[in-house]
């Protein structure tokens, strides 16, 4: 049970993103600027980014949900979400996904932790400024998230079709339409 | 050095707040709404909880910041911000509000860490829903802005009279105006 009273049915973040619109309606905004604003990282990447810091926050309920709206971007490349989440180091990224994914673990043990060699192993496979900041940006909101859903001990649903049916409404809608309707 | 170019002069969060407005606004917009919208906690309060999760997270920038902020809005009261930094514990702090600090600290270690014994505790003290969520979600925005400015090695000045003027600013002003201003 949730520590506090929450609406009925609304699975994870959506319970307090509802209840409490005043909160809720700039967060979802926040959501929609950083997954799906301007940024040379496509939505897909960034929901992977999303996908996998909230599985080393062990944050059940957003590691689910990202990874079905990371798959739905991703398309053909979908496998990748799992095969990140089980060994970033081994897993089929480019090598430049791979030192912006090593970055993002970084930022989710603590910001102090990412160094000159991180950064400089990001930019030697590409990565720019804006892919940087956006990396570090979309990890830092994670730990966010991932707090607001496990700190109030939010639902977490079992059922793996309700995931992917939400993932695929946020792939299509996006985040900051749901926060009008709520 | 920070690790991506930001505009010269401007310290901690600012710099890529400025240097990014399509991220930044929504960012000030949370930061107005978590920490000066409607709530139980006063704005006080709730720069108190602020500082001492960024203490917390070793986040040198954002503990001195919050911490000016929450001197100037706690008046009489100032003294208060060194004391729940430096012991939760033996702060002379209400108990309430050692049980919401307590919760904070289990939010900035990581969600799952907040038990039911530690609301519990919080609602023996008169502790509301909303006392509760409040302090879930600054303490978990917290852990974001702090690994945001930690994360890019943002320039954190030395001088504390610097923090002194900002931390006025930002207690007359507010977060969402600066924003518009970037």
């Amino acid at each position: 049970m949730a520590h506090i009273a929450l609406p009925d049915g609304l699975p994870g973040i959506v319970g307090p993103l509802t209840q409490y619109p005043e909160t809720g309606i700039p967060l979802n905004a926040l959501a929609e600027a950083v997954l799906r604003g301007p940024s040379p990282l496509t939505p897909g990447e960034r929901e992977l980014i999303a996908a996998y810091v909230s599985s080393e926050n062990d944050c059940y309920f957003c590691c689910q949900s990202h990874s079905a709206v990371a798959r739905y971007h991703l398309g053909a490349d979908a496998h990748l979400v799992e095969a990140v989440i089980k060994d970033l180091d081994s897993a089929p990224v480019s090598e430049k996904m791979r030192a912006l994914l090593r970055i993002a673990k970084k930022v989710q043990m603590g910001g102090r932790r990412v160094t000159d060699v991180d950064v400089a192993a990001a930019r030697a496979q590409g990565a720019t400024d804006k892919d940087i900041h956006d990396t570090v940006l979309v990890a830092a909101a994670f730990c966010m998230f991932n707090r607001y859903v496990d700190g109030l001990a939010t639902w977490a649903p079992d059922d793996p079709a309700l995931y992917e049916a939400q993932g695929v409404e946020l792939a299509t809608v996006g985040y900051a339409r749901q926060s009008l309707a709520a």
